[in-house]
């Protein structure tokens, strides 16, 4: 039985969903295309990523460590946390450059090349990323370790600095990458280089005797490794992500030993690795918001495995503290620059959120590992929030620039002359010195399908609708599900079932189906009934207006917001109408930074005001409570998406005797009627520089 | 002919008044004690001084440095901009500590010593300060050098770091001081160790061949220059000064010389001095607000000698940059914790201004000196509206605590959760590592009456009104005049002419009066006119609605806000009265952060809403624009204040199915009739830690 969900792969979901398709399509046609050239430093104006450099630098000094006998190993010395080239012209070719963490971004780079060769087969890509795995095997070293930073940097030191310094980080990226491209190609070099890492660091490490009892600064190996030992069966890889997630917290603190702790040194660094206590005595979402939710996707794995009701009780807990008072309306998390992180509760500026494109991305990852353990919407609600806001503002319409920071009011003056404000940015970057977002991104998207579906006991769950197919075995047969969405467009879904074959050979006692069976035509998603049986998502913000046709004569029940329809039979039909309609949405009165202030949503999408629309000054604005608001489909750039025109006000001051005055006793503002029009957040900042505002005050 | 008006010395006012009296005894009888506690490390609990430490070090190191053969200069080493003793319960007795400006301290506290002493004469005081001043001209060297940061720490180095190391800034305020205390105590001891350190750096620094072309890091001494000039009449100060002036912004920067450009080092180090352009050019308040406004200040006082109409023009925009575009309503300027500087236009942000007091002192600074050069409210209303909330807020009641930054809005939480408002602190502080604020309001408050009066030509000016009598000679005799002062209270003030002697012995076409005699039964107060002749500032936020009584049969004017009044002789009595009442008060619609909110000001009086009266949740509360403002005469602590109940209401979400939920469909919040109780900013925080508000949303 598959008592815990299971993502479909990407390769069995047909996307042909007019939204989602092309955003799949622009990761694999320029995304994909662009970042290679960015890794190859190889794009004018772009903060230089010297990821492929540092990996040519490895290999070569590999090839010179075991082929010359006059070799020295490099004495480390720390040149800071990004290393950049004394001449930016002519970097040394044997030196690491960029930040510590660098090689992580080849390996996300190959886990969204994966994804899409899932999706769309390429004989060309498919080389390239076997050359780049070639490259990267030539790297590492012969006990295993790989990370051209220490590398090429002085190996005396590697290991020394886990909470800063991110080998670690780099060893969950690598495998991530490495598992996602053995599952897209059948091919198992690069998992076996993850591996051999994993290895390495598995003797190093752990609380036997005589290893390290460290664990990583910036969590994903938890993750990754659940996911290595998902992908080999190999036992020693859950064990030590088992050891990582216990052993955070516990005094003495780890990093104390690595880091004499100074005189007065903050205390706020232990919250920022979300290891000042123990993690299932973690009420409270604090610290660095990435590594946090990294962490608690690898507890939810965990949980699957260990069964220990304890840690996903620390789960719920977590999840409950950042969704009821730390997430912003994009289900942006990360208040704070100090430490992109967490900041205290309701604290939720507008203007200087962090809010990183990582961060929502992690909060989608979190989401997805919850609904395997229990399908329920409160999961999937913020799943969908975060996708369609927070993930996807990231990254502009014609996939060549992007967002580190998501805010949801942005002045560009502000952004150019208040230092408090420097992180915000009024336009996407062409790419980062700290490029963690970008290739997050691609693989996010390239992947969308396994957070679409997941396969659960006796059950399909369907937790997003896009236009797609897949095929799920039962053991009375192969049915192919089709559904048709324009969920965002008019809310209305078909679900259709269609057998294409009666007889199917699963095994009702055995789980243990080769997941990673490379034969396309086998069916990989079955369901332990004999026809199908469907977990329908009723998302949160249609509860009260939904419609359902073609189950009148089924029984059904709807629980934590999945309708459940069983015995789905070929011909079956059903027609899902999801009342869409723009709602002004308040903040709970703890979060002050909202006060008087209302947004806009329609369905799960977050819509926002903007200069180019409505003129300078967006603060003068008022929505009429009262009011309407129009909804028109239009095209903006190459995409089509529904547009708002607001009944409301702009306020303009009444004229007096001294209108440059700063401060002037109480007059009613002149009231000018005017449609404020409202964009999908995600689209902002397509149209050149200006102010943006998600939140408008009503009146 | 006195051209440009001249402050009333502190010693010819008789200041009754029950509001600024009891400040002044404040000073005298509580904070001068507590500083000098402090300045010898005495005070528990409390950041320690170790200015008098740095004295005794510096004074026996000049013994050995004349007595003994061996001794040998330290040799300099930057050990940080504050030095703090490695075990601080045993500082080296040899080594210096605190901030490279810790000298300072001690001269502002002299200052304000000398001002009381010129209230109130004490002799044991006096001694105090005499044997203070010994130790300061025990610890310069023989050459006139005087920055014990220097001299203990290595000779070497000194004047090599004009922009960060303040030996020009000590220089200022030991002028100041010393000036201070020649005129109230007709001792010049002090004033020749300081003018010995002018004249030393005169030597150093200048447009003249083989001297540094650099300029103050810190401005003060081009005002301090100038004050010493005004002393002694010796020219060359005034020339230093007038350098000072001229040089700074010039390119080549001299700064650059000092400091070599690194690469990418931003600009905004320029700005932050005032020095990205000569002063001449300079049409935006830029940079670190404290010495942004004492440059402004000495700037206003060359005017005065040099006639240069560039300079002043140069003030006057600076002002209007200042009042128009970047003051707080509360007189606080400094919009950013980044470099204690101005933000950009119309950025005003209330929870995380830093506001620091001495910037509120020194726009008092800058008001009373473009007063001295054309009487007008334009200034005499700022300087007003500073002193009492933007500098009367940073001293608690009772003297013993102090604020650095006035915010116009705190949530305690924020405050210690917030790394981005760690610099606001919800309670004031016993003292400070950095103490310039405690000190420099010391200062002020004690020559307050130099605030209230100035006498220009033939007139009295009366720019603030406080309960208080002085003399003021005329050709035609000396009159006594009498002000009866309820303005905060009512806006009653009564002014009497007293004819107290016939004859005077003015030389009409002598004004090098010497402003130093100390005989005190001499009348310093000239006024070249044959009767009293009287300057009466109408407040501006009274110019609607005034009464005068009592100039009936006179012929009287206004012009820029001060009503002019001729030849009144004995018994004469003005009554007037300035409709005081509490006015609701908007920003200008360019301030973004003020959208939608209102404050309350009652004549020169900022209000604000506090935890302690209204409950939490501040935020939550809405101001009746068309309500009652209901005022009261209470007393609270030992001061009796006026205060405010306003009609308003409490918001209070409507109960819905998930009140946990941090975002809802909106509906309309339950309105719950309120009175808001507002206290004069000036008191916030006397009652523990709480939230406080001055700007309240309206309805």
């Amino acid at each position: 039985m598959n008592e815990f969900g299971r993502p479909i792969k990407p390769s069995d979901i047909k996307i042909r969903d007019s939204f989602w398709a092309r955003e799949i399509d622009l990761v694999r046609d320029v995304v994909i295309p662009y970042q290679w050239d960015i890794l190859n430093d190889r794009v004018k104006d772009a903060s230089p990523s010297f990821v492929i450099h540092n990996f040519n630098a490895a290999r070569r000094m590999n090839k010179l460590r075991t082929e010359s006998p006059e070799f020295e190993e490099p004495a480390y010395t720390f040149r800071g946390f990004e290393v950049l080239p004394e001449d930016k012209d002519n970097p040394d070719p044997d030196k690491f450059y960029g930040f510590v963490f660098q090689d992580s971004d080849l390996y996300k780079f190959l886990e969204a090349v994966s994804y899409s060769l899932e999706i769309s087969p390429d004989e060309k890509l498919e080389a390239l990323a076997d050359q780049v795995i070639d490259l990267i095997g030539d790297a590492q070293l012969e006990n295993g370790y790989l990370d051209t930073y220490y590398i090429l940097s002085g190996m005396d030191k590697s290991l020394t600095n886990l909470r800063d310094h991110h080998e670690l980080y780099c060893l969950g990226h690598m495998i991530e990458g490495a598992v996602a491209y053995y599952e897209a190609t059948g091919k198992d070099k690069f998992m076996k280089v993850a591996a051999r890492y994993a290895d390495y660091i598995d003797e190093k490490i752990g609380p036997e005797e005589g290893k390290l009892r460290g664990y990583p600064g910036h969590e994903i190996a938890e993750m990754a490794l659940i996911r290595l030992y998902e992908a080999t069966g190999i036992d020693k890889y859950l064990k030590l992500a088992s050891y990582f997630i216990d052993e955070r917290g516990k005094q003495p603190y780890y990093f104390d030993n690595e880091h004499k702790p100074e005189n007065g040194a903050p205390l706020i660094r232990y919250h920022y690795h979300q290891a000042h206590l123990p993690v299932r005595q973690q009420t409270e979402a604090v610290g660095h918001a990435v590594r946090a939710v990294y962490l608690y996707s690898g507890m939810a794995d965990m949980y699957r495995h260990s069964k220990d009701e304890s840690l996903l009780n620390a789960c719920k807990i977590l999840w409950d503290s950042i969704v009821n008072t730390k997430m912003y309306l994009t289900g942006g998390i990360g208040a704070t620059h100090i430490g992109e992180s967490f900041s205290f509760l309701f604290d939720l500026p507008n203007d200087i959120a962090y809010t990183e494109t990582c961060a929502a991305i992690g909060l989608v990852f979190f989401a997805r590992r919850m609904l395997q353990v229990e399908p329920d919407i409160r999961y999937s609600d913020i799943m969908e929030l975060a996708l369609y806001n927070g993930v996807l503002s990231g990254i502009s319409l014609d996939g060549r620039s992007f967002f580190y920071t998501n805010p949801l009011e942005v002045l560009p003056n502000a952004c150019k002359n208040d230092e408090r404000k420097f992180h915000i940015k009024p336009v996407r970057q062409k790419w980062f010195g700290c490029a963690c977002c970008p290739p997050n991104i691609a693989r996010l998207l390239t992947s969308i399908g396994s957070y679409a579906y997941t396969e659960q006991a006796d059950r399909l769950f369907i937790h997003l609708y896009m236009t797609s197919s897949l095929q799920v075995k039962t053991s009375g047969g192969i049915y192919r599900v089709e559904v048709e969405s324009s969920i965002i467009e008019d809310g209305n879904v078909t679900i259709k079932c269609i057998k294409i074959e009666n007889e199917s050979p699963v095994d009702n006692g055995d789980n243990n189906i080769d997941k990673n069976q490379k034969d396309k035509n086998n069916i990989n998603n079955i369901i332990e009934a004999s026809k199908l049986n469907l977990g329908i998502r009723i998302p949160g913000w249609a509860k009260k207006d939904y419609s359902v046709e073609g189950l009148e004569d089924r029984e059904t029940y709807v629980e934590k917001g999945y309708l459940y329809a069983s015995d789905l039979e070929d011909g079956d039909q059903i027609r899902l109408h999801f009342a869409i309609k723009p709602r002004l949405i308040m903040s709970n009165e703890n979060v002050f930074e909202n006060e008087g202030k209302l947004a806009v949503k329609r369905g799960p999408i977050v819509y926002c005001a903007e200069e180019a629309d409505n003129g300078d000054k967006l603060w003068r604005l008022r929505i009429d409570t009262e009011g309407q608001i129009k909804e028109s489909r239009e095209t903006f750039g190459d995409v089509e998406a529904t547009f708002l025109d607001v009944d409301g006000y702009r306020l303009r001051a009444r004229a007096e005797e001294d209108d440059n005055a700063l401060y002037r006793e109480y007059v009613q503002d002149i009231k000018e009627k005017t449609q404020i029009r409202m964009i999908p957040y995600f689209l902002w900042a397509n149209r050149g520089e200006g102010e943006m505002s998600v939140y408008l005050r009503g009146i």
